[in-house]
């Protein structure tokens, strides 16, 4: 019913995306789309969806056919050099129904201040839940209008012929980019003479890549798209999960794919583990299982890990699902808790109890949580509090009212990345003894990307500290239950943002000057960026540093509030202040939005900084992603394949290879 | 003659390098100085001189012995658990004579504004031209003040026992990160529905790995350092070639190492070649073969090139020399012609001449010039020309007076990186020949960096693609002459600068508008950042793109200056203009200083872009050098050594390692 009611809801709104670059549509050049588009790979068997559209502009600069979309289309698909063959009878599937509807959008700036929008008609079909189970090269071709055709060329991979891991576990440090993981280094790690004591995780790892992360139709991802990506093998759209982002209103009809966590659960029959900071229906957790062309629609997410794809769009069938991960740990208490932003309303904490879950709600329950039943952990309201927050600055955790119980009290007892994912691989590895299936979990740094988003660059560099000791303690964990060997670890990002620290900032004199142009010169550049303020106490010398963070062990800096801070920054920035002082008080706001709606320099935000223009369009109030390859790194049985540099898209193969998805 | 009288200005000079971030002296933390300092490693048999000093602070808050230095202090050295033995004895040389000098610094910004220098007192002593031949654990213990005592610990790594490699070939893509290559890529490389059509070569080689280059004493780096830590295995202070940057007046008798091209001379006596498309004395160039605190000494360092460190300070004897490299390919014509820039004021073409060089001056003169003897070229003054200004904008070469002649016409006929290193290749395989030793060479774009520190990405990203197709043809010519097996292939950079793509800009748009929040409304994030528009023709479909830049074959944009371009930047910028149309008329000069000396926004560059205010200290008029780890891409013989993360002065051992220096 609720869904029913949301399916409306959609269709009545006027709300479509606009495609790239105010383009058509994304990955549809032509006036026929073919989805899955040209250089598609699929691994053998997986599932996916169809999606095929015929536009007729009816106004702008591709205006065809008199705005009439041709509905005699035709398409079929060859396997190699076969015959090309009617695409119902290829996949055995009964002809669809030709759907019709119209879109809107601008050709570009100019079009969008004038008001001027093209229309564009549409004649549409969409095959439903098939797959190619013979390895190969095979041509989707679409003929309209009488004589053009667009033509998919897509790939069936051949599968590795046998398993190579019993599990694996895929870290995902959301936004996270090697001039991060440099930043982070120079701030934890003691350095002597410019050779470092000792190393982050990452930089032991065995195997060491490099994951370029366009997007179908944008040089710039998103983590919806990005996870989409990494987890189905497929190119998709900004804010598209495991879908092909279609042109029509309904988010939830677009043409889908199995993700990895699917296949391991149809295919394998193991336990799945999804564990982020973040609100637990955001991107990147929510790529595991749901599919929309719409990134937030948390509520319809949430239900799709419980009852599947089908659950928020019952007009069709798609056969494959989560069908509840086994560990669900995150933020996002507002999806749960009985109110207007959770599944139809209804308390989904119930709703996961009723299905056989276990409910915990801050780190003491986690702990003593039994282990063989399905487990939910919701920590907080909206992304869960930060490693600075929870480890040097605990009042911060005060005053926020977000008890994931929803009672207004505050959330202060929230485990970190590494308690959620130590409990997590205790679950799994309870779950997966009876049938000895390994399991497949995802854990997700994901504060890294929303920090830097706010260009709170310690806050980010804490929440990369705390993955790389999150896998540090994974290894350690790993080996003490005796499934290291047994275990793929990958660590990668989604995508990056253009961060790097380019010199040192002496605080104490910034501070002290009155004039932004003076305040510059507190910035040390080359031989003045001198050394790290963050691994030694203040005044000591290098031989004399001692403690780090009580139950942390080291690897974190000494101190986060040295004279002589690190200067860092992006090339794309909302007006905002620099003054490079760690932000004791909370999370950063950069940029607010002034009287104008427009976003302007936020006046309380580093007060003592000096004032830097921004770089992008005025209605970004935060830092944005970039287009750089991120490193990937990989420990473990199958681990060598992620060697060299690859597209995001192989991520996905390279797993289902050591899992041996493709060879049942 | 002529070294003399320089070496007594030097000495006259009161502009003593201040140290790192406002510090006494970097690699110094104590009162007692060692250099090679703690954390050092050496390759067995390498040639390296010792410096002490001891400080005696007069005032400032360091203030010490009533501002006089011991003179009575002791140094010994031991290996492993043995005794530790006076250093005179150990290494078998005379104890030399006490040295005494003084020099001041600012202890921070505030003194430096107040005019409050600190006074240094120093007695020091140099030991020259030893070598450690016996791989293991060493200490060199410097006591002073009875009871101080500075300890530096050594490690003399054991060398591989077996030559892998022939030939050493080295690319240096100066400031080159992998944000650049990945902005390059989407540049140069065909891209459909998300996945390229074409790669970087540098994205096809067998071994990838990333390094770290911070300084001996700062974070940040700069082309001397860390050419000195890639061509040697030891760190450095920013500025200083091969050696360990003193406190002493003379830039020239600073604590020497004994680098890669000088032990492949000593060691095999195979030929060296130089080729870079900067002043060929320039930092990453000179660092193959001259001892300098500063880098800024170019005709000394033209002079080390044929006679080596004692040429340019006669007062004591360094043992090893390149011997005039084989091949000197660059620009630089300056400290060639006979004038205030050359040595000693000499014509040093003819210099040249009389060691046996052929010397050319253009592009036809390179290919026509015969492999047997050694080969001087120089194409230009200053820096060479740009890719893009040779390839797409010729006429930017016109009006140079840059001929390398001196005759005041234009260098029109420079040849590219790719012209000058095939060349090379051919030169040193010929004078490789009798001996069958191999060759080592090191070919550097360095304009990726200039480029970088002028914000002219497009320029910046040419001579990268530039790199790559040098790569290309390089590699297809190593098999052509039946060299590739042979042949070690390392493509890495020195260090990087903080660019990434973070969008796209509707160049038309942006030029159209007036004011300049309006004119950032230009930029497109996320899903509206759309795909490269360098790759096809502005209004083509992707299947219509034609041609590329005639004999360069592919791999190069199909246009610069699209409508849409890229949106790209750094963190750290000087004032200046941002437009993100390529620059048409020359390299960018993005900041020019006003008249009160300060750098302020160039009013004609990018003269339809919007006011960007710098984050960088008013006396930066460009870009500056940031944290970022570098990638290395290896190919061939002693290839694999160079995967995983490791810090930069591990490529000194890595290709030490694969050409077996150590083990004779």
């Amino acid at each position: 019913m609720w869904a029913a009611s949301v399916t409306v809801a959609l269709l009545l709104s006027t709300n479509v995306a606009f495609a790239q670059t105010f383009k058509r549509l994304g990955g549809c050049p032509r006036l026929g789309c073919v989805f899955p588009p040209d250089q598609t790979d699929f691994l053998v068997g997986q599932y996916f969806d169809i999606r095929l559209e015929v536009h007729a502009p009816v106004n702008g600069t591709e205006t065809a056919n008199g705005g009439v979309p041709d509905e005699k289309f035709t398409f079929c698909v060859q396997r190699g050099k076969g015959a090309c063959t009617d695409a119902a009878k290829f996949f055995g599937v009964k002809e669809p129904a030709l759907e019709k509807w119209s879109f809107s959008y601008f050709e570009d700036l100019f079009a969008q201040d004038a008001g001027a929008s093209t229309a564009v008609n549409v004649a549409s079909k969409a095959y439903r839940g098939l797959r190619l189970t013979t390895p190969g090269t095979y041509q989707a071709k679409l003929k309209y209008y009488s004589g053009s055709e667009t033509v998919a060329n897509w790939i069936v991979r051949e599968p590795a012929k046998k398993r190579k891991a019993k599990n694996v576990l895929l870290f995902i440090g959301d936004g996270m980019t090697q001039a991060m993981i440099t930043a982070a280094r120079l701030i934890a790690h003691k350095s002597v003479n410019g050779r470092y004591q000792s190393l982050m995780q990452m930089d032991q790892m065995d195997y060491l890549g490099h994951q370029m992360t366009h997007s179908l139709d944008s040089f710039i991802t998103d983590s919806a798209n990005s996870a989409t990506s990494l987890y189905t093998g497929k190119k998709a759209s900004v804010g598209a999960l495991n879908v092909y982002a279609d042109s029509s209103p309904n988010s939830f009809d677009d043409a889908k794919i199995e993700t990895i966590a699917q296949l391991f659960r149809r295919v394998i029959g193991g336990p799945i583990g999804m564990v982020s900071t973040a609100v637990i229906a955001d991107a990147t957790p929510a790529a595991l299982c749901a599919h929309t062309r719409d990134r937030n629609q948390f509520p319809q997410i949430i239900q799709e890990y419980l009852d599947g794809a089908s659950s928020v769009n019952s007009t069709f069938n798609w056969p494959t699902s989560c069908d509840g991960p086994d560990v669900v740990f995150g933020g996002g208490a507002e999806n749960f808790i009985a109110g207007p932003k959770s599944p139809g309303g209804a308390d989904y904490y119930k709703v996961f109890q009723a299905k056989g879950y276990n409910v915990v709600y801050n780190n003491k329950e986690l702990q003593k949580v039994a282990t063989d039943k399905k487990t939910l952990g919701i920590f907080s309201k909206s992304n869960m509090a930060k490693w600075i927050d929870r480890n040097v600055y605990p009042q911060n955790l005060l005053n926020q009212k977000n008890s994931p119980t929803g009672d207004g009290t505050d959330a202060v007892d929230q485990p970190g990345l590494k308690e959620m994912t130590l409990k997590a691989i205790d679950i799994l590895q309870t779950r997966q003894k009876k049938k000895n299936t390994g399991w497949f979990m995802m854990s997700e740094a994901a504060s890294i990307d929303k920090m830097m988003h706010a260009l709170d660059y310690d806050r980010a560099l804490g929440e990369l500290l705390e993955l790389d000791d999150t896998i540090r303690a994974t290894i350690a964990h790993l080996k003490k239950i005796g499934e290291y060997e047994n275990t793929l670890i990958v660590v990668t990002a989604d995508h990056g943002h253009g961060f790097d620290v380019y010199g040192n900032a002496d605080t104490t004199y910034l501070a002290a000057q009155t004039d932004d142009r003076k305040k510059r010169n507190a910035i040390g550049v080359y031989e003045n960026a001198g050394l790290s303020g963050y691994t030694v106490a203040e005044g000591s010398l290098p031989t004399n540093d001692t403690v780090v963070y009580g139950s942390e062990g080291a690897n974190f800096p000494v101190q986060w509030n040295p004279r002589y801070a690190y200067a860092a920054g992006f090339g794309a920035n909302p007006d905002h202040r620099e003054g490079y002082a760690v932000n004791q008080k909370g999370p950063r706001v950069p940029a607010t939005k002034g009287s104008t709606g427009e976003n302007e320099v936020n006046p309380v935000d580093q007060a003592s900084g000096f004032i830097v223009n921004g770089t992008l369009p005025v209605s970004q109030g935060q830092g944005v992603h970039s287009l750089q390859d991120v490193s990937v790194f990989a420990n473990g049985p199958g681990g060598k394949a992620f060697r060299g540099v690859y597209n995001n898209i192989d991520i996905f193969f390279k797993i289902a290879d050591a899992l041996g998805l493709g060879s049942k």
